[in-house]
């Protein structure tokens, strides 16, 4: 061992000790003659003190930023105590100093804020995650993913490890592929989850089934997707919607607790699709801060305003204390909610003066008691603002969530460090594309209808079918999604009736899914379960809104791994091996 | 939730209890009128019956096997116990019968042993995991899985995810690549470990890291590989080859411990690399029992007996008792050695007779003296058969090791739950291929010299470089290698040369390895790790020698998973997206 003690450990009691210490130079100065060096390793940073007269002084007055040492000395109390380092009491006196491996200067600073662009340190991600804000990243994901485990453990869930190399199911997303070299013209594919082969471990009866996994999905990349990303995914058998939530309720305040020393109050409240569509025009709704969205179509429409009659929905929100918004803030609003990612066509306002009067964009079609009936609706007091959207319900409810969430952004309600957790359910099983003429699973095809919507499942009717709702749910945090399950589909026939809703022919049904609806004839166990995104449960935990630092080696928005030049091109032996040839073509410099 | 209790919980003290349980139907008969089902799930059997003027006797008769139901009864005590289930003093008098799923008649049966064969369980094998032999495989996995985390964890590793689409490094096996359909005409690779990427976290400074991995290896498969499998992987910083020893040794025998119940003495055996080869013919040698290999060169050679004059090394074993075999065993086992999986040119044996003669194949060249001298150098005696090989002498010595194993087999000295831990170490660093006329890494291109070596490994002569012994170890546990590991090379001049010794020039190491060249000239801690083939630590803790029943859903040995039928064929579309066409012809039928 190079090493008695690591940077993070020495206290005053020690005073007196011989020690050897290794770690990073952090940085060195001189002083009167003295040299003191920051000593860094992942678990503090110590003081070293080399005096003017010592044999190594030369050594020491010598060694750069991130150069790896080794030290002997002495523990002694410090003259000037630094409170906020845990070792800020003391400092060694060095007796013997060995460098284990000079550094290059590196191409930005190693410090709580770098001065590196993103890039930069994209490139060099090993030093990037030196710093001290991804070091507490993934120090928090390790300890979350322990807890998640010893939670599942102890309520008798057993880890089962899923295959990688599976086949592709072209539903929903694209999937990544892997050429078979054994298997010439054939492929495997990565898996999106590990929906099917945990819904067989239940038919295989495991009972209570949990994996920390990767999953893998060929996007087109927004902002924050990764191409590859990790997944805590759980399955239960003979359990009922009831069971999985308070389960996993239990999980996430476990890990509050134990991972953040948060306590989250029993009964994470539970909130239906449809009311958070109504209320908080999203199905993650952000419940931090009020501001939710009033339907005021009986109010204002009739009233002789083209653009709200012509309208099917009506909406607004009241924000507080903002009456005395400037026109110059209103216009910026109003562009704001107009621009493409919001889509409005424009904002009208009301505001609830202090002197109680009350002014809106569209005072000449409605009467001041008409405007405050609105803003009582909003639940608006004095001195608060209203802001109005019309269109569609569901396209209009998503804009006033959108700006919602803005407003509550600029007035500082959405405090990182502050836990809302809820459980939206009762979602719609089926979403009708119009663009293709049928119905998508709104979860995945094995999610089940509530019982009580059993008969509407089996209609004929598109009308009847686009009410069924289903026995799904997902975990919201903070406005962010994540985790989302369902009660499964156990019956053969009852999946095969999903198939032929969602128009995926018995042909394709057997292709895609054959050894699943096979295997459900055997004796499926009712069963249900859920997955949680953990990469983004960790950012949240953080308190950050991103993931990127929540990964140790994350990919940028093109799907590249530029520490590595990943992805690259192969060998043509590789190639000839696969029987692949490329029909791509560079395109001209 | 479908129950209240689960089918191996109920015991006598719960007598006049009303439960409900589900499960599957395992069997079930009439006796005088009366059913008796026995119910199944995870965690046991409950016996359930059902009596002859019950509402519901007519249900349970037409029960068929492996059905799901759920039963509400009281619990009773049972008139004939059976010892021998934790459940066996009580049975479960019905009131309440429901079928939650039927099943089709499974192929074959779900018992201890199977009737069905290994073709038929793997299409099924969603229902050969319900079998017992099975369920405690992975009950077992599990266990062994969250401990090594646990210990891990205790000591100061952190868990850090790396990913899994990677880079190309065509040394050694063959990757698994993934197309890029956002980056056309390039390719990600599955990694075969996460060697580069937790030596780059050791550079980050995270000090001690571990992951239960999964790895990928486009091989051809030999018996019992897997195209993916897992690693428990490892890595520690400023650490000697003894500290990691150490650690490990710890792992090891808190998971024998914890997962079996087995107390393995501190201080595992050590073994040198050069020592196992002469006396065990094997890196990997089973030393739950003796029948070591012994050189006898200097005691045959030059007696007239050309076979072992022309032979470079001759070698023999002493086998316990078995001086009776007879002139037909003998000829068996000389045929058993002259197989091509062997490869021996012949066997010579001494027999020492229980009346104090001696026999041999070698009688006319030797006389009864000189084989005695033989037999002496084995430590056979009296009653002992002496079997001699020759031929050049790693090859031999091999040859003895198989012979070694095969005898010790027949003998019942490798009983599987005995557990006998050694290290091996003072490995080569270096292979010399005669094939490729250069040089190649016995680990890996990243393993360092042991300290003492350095300067023959900066010689330039071949003799020098053979002789060169690597700062690595293997942990082998009754003849299988579980795990391995090297200090690695910290210092960017020391892996330059490394990469000169094996002929990869600066060209190919700077496009294959160039980001970890680079990475260690900024601080390179000293580090050293450890990678165990879960899979098979699963199977040897399990006793068993085959891997697969420690895999839920294991490939075959031509990499397909008949149950899902993968690899398969893709869409053209998907083709076509990939940028990417098919060389492969089928052949004509």
């Amino acid at each position: 061992m190079y090493r008695t003690h690591t940077c993070g450990q020495l206290r005053l009691s020690d005073a007196g000790t011989k020690v050897t210490l290794a770690g990073w130079v952090q940085k060195s100065r001189k002083l009167g003659g003295m040299t003191f060096i920051d000593l860094r390793d992942r678990y503090g940073i110590t003081q070293l003190v080399v005096e003017a007269d010592s044999p190594i002084a030369e050594a020491a007055a010598s060694l750069g930023r991130e150069y790896v040492i080794q030290v002997e000395g002495e523990v002694i109390e410090r003259a000037s105590k630094n409170a906020k380092m845990p070792t800020g009491e003391v400092e060694i006196k060095l007796s013997g100093l060995k460098v284990l491996n000079k550094a290059a200067t590196p191409p930005f600073t190693i410090e709580e804020e770098s001065d590196g662009g993103e890039d930069i340190r994209a490139k060099y991600r090993y030093l990037d995650l030196r710093r001290p804000p991804l070091q507490k990243a993934l120090a928090l994901r390790h300890r979350l993913a322990q807890e998640v485990r010893t939670f599942l453990d102890n309520e008798g869930f057993m880890e089962i490890e899923t295959p990688y190399l599976i086949k592709s199911t072209p539903e929903g997303a694209r999937d990544f592929v892997v050429p078979s070299r054994m298997n010439p013209g054939t492929f495997y594919a990565l898996p999106q989850s590990p929906q099917t082969f945990k819904q067989l471990l239940m038919v295989s009866g495991y009972d209570r089934y949990f994996q920390i996994v990767r999953c893998f999905r060929d996007e087109d990349l927004r902002a924050d997707r990764q191409p590859e990303f990790t997944q805590i995914d759980c399955e239960m058998s003979f359990v009922e919607q009831e069971d999985v939530l308070n389960t996993f309720e239990g999980m996430m305040r476990s890990m509050f607790k134990k991972a953040l020393g948060v306590e989250i109050a029993p009964g994470i409240p539970r909130m239906s699709w449809y009311d958070a569509m109504d209320k908080y025009g999203s199905d993650k709704p952000d419940i931090r801060f009020g501001m939710t969205i009033n339907e005021i179509s009986d109010l204002v429409k009739g009233c002789g305003f083209s653009v709200f009659d012509a309208s099917e929905y009506v909406g607004a929100i009241a924000v507080d204390g903002c009456a005395e918004y400037t026109r110059k803030q209103l216009d910026e609003l109003t562009e704001w909610v107009k621009r493409p990612q919001v889509g409005a066509k424009g904002l009208v306002y009301i505001k609830l003066n202090a002197d109680g009067s009350v002014k809106s964009s569209v005072d000449k079609f409605y009467s001041p008691e008409q405007l405050k009936a609105v803003a009582d609706k909003c639940g608006a007091k004095t001195g608060d603002l209203v802001l109005v959207l019309c269109g569609p319900k569901r396209k209009t409810q998503g804009q006033l969530g959108v700006l919602r969430l803005e407003l509550g952004q600029r007035l500082g309600l959405r405090n990182p460090q502050e836990f809302a957790p809820l459980w939206i359910v009762d979602f719609p099983l089926l979403e009708w594309s119009e663009e293709d003429s049928r119905f998508y699973a709104m979860h995945h095809p094995f999610t089940a209808p509530k019982p009580e919507h059993e008969a509407l499942f089996y209609s004929d009717k598109k009308e009847d079918l686009e009410k069924v709702c289903a026995n799904a749910y997902d975990f919201v945090l903070n406005g962010s999604e994540l985790g989302g399950g369902s009660i499964r589909i156990h019956n053969a026939d009852m999946q095969s009736r999903m198939f032929d809703v969602l128009g995926i022919s018995k042909e394709d049904a057997e292709a895609k899914f054959g050894f699943i609806i096979n295997a459900f004839k055997f004796g499926a166990p009712p069963h249900g379960g859920i997955a949680f995104g953990f990469d983004r449960v960790c950012a949240l935990f953080g308190g950050q809104e991103t993931i990127r630092d929540y990964i140790a080696f994350p990919k940028n928005n093109q799907g590249r791994d530029v520490m590595i030049d990943s992805p690259s091109k192969i060998d043509d032996t590789q190639m000839e091996e696969l029987f692949l040839s490329s029909t791509y073509t560079e395109p001209c410099a």
